[in-house]
């Protein structure tokens, strides 16, 4: 039996790594990586337990997807993450010329669509996959995190 | 006796981590981090030998930096990279809101600027020390590379 799962499947994936962030006190962004109907990467924000700006959930996944591979193309991948990535992650996954980039909710504010930085031009980006859940979880940390 | 040192200085520091991944086969860019005229992190680019997009001289640089420190903020930091950084360098310096970066060769092709990425607006950008010889060590890597 070849189960075929579809984007909401793999997204949700990304949804429970976004949900370990949150319990660690993370702003709570998840990734996967697939190749293949597979996942070989996960991963989710941990910049303040690394005490680093670059350990998002997107970086950690490249990274760790490559290792993987043994190469540092993610060539037949696909990328799935909770947030629109920011440029920091967009121009890794343009280094890493992935082909297909899903994620969920918009970041409006410093997503790379609204900073002005680029995919690859190759990339195919797909994006709304269970946005309301996404942007749920962010809007849930940041309000309890203001009563703090 | 307190020596302060200039830009150009460290520059050649930055440019002494570039040899570095030269003699390695990887593309020529080395970065270093200063905090009140003392070196605190050095790098060079290591995406072959890593396997990995992400292992930019300038990221490696960034955490190593905020490992010594003890906080993801470069506060008072600047942080001096021989190449113009690219969008997911400049996407990791914007988090890191530190205070100055300069650079020593332009890279039109995919420097952030030319990608439409953007630095933080706080930071202060210097650019063009040691213009020549940085550039010069790209040139003949990739001269040499050709070759092959």
């Amino acid at each position: 039996m070849d189960l075929q799962f579809d984007d909401a499947h793999f997204m949700r994936k990304a949804y429970q790594e976004a949900q370990l962030a949150f319990e660690k006190g993370e702003v709570p962004v998840g990734a996967v990586v697939v190749v293949q109907n597979r996942i070989i990467a996960r991963a989710h924000n941990l910049t303040e337990q690394l005490t680093d700006v670059t350990a998002h959930a997107e970086m950690q996944a490249i990274t760790a997807a490559a290792h993987f591979l043994g190469g540092k193309y993610l060539t037949d991948c696909t990328l799935y993450v909770t947030l629109e990535p920011c440029q920091m992650c967009a121009g890794a996954l343009y280094w890493s010329q992935i082909p297909r980039v899903v994620f969920g909710a918009s970041d409006t504010d410093r997503g790379y669509k609204a900073m002005g930085a680029q995919l690859h031009p190759k990339t195919e980006v797909v994006s709304g996959i269970m946005e309301a859940e996404c942007a749920d979880l962010m809007r849930t940390f940041f309000a309890q995190r203001r009563k703090k």
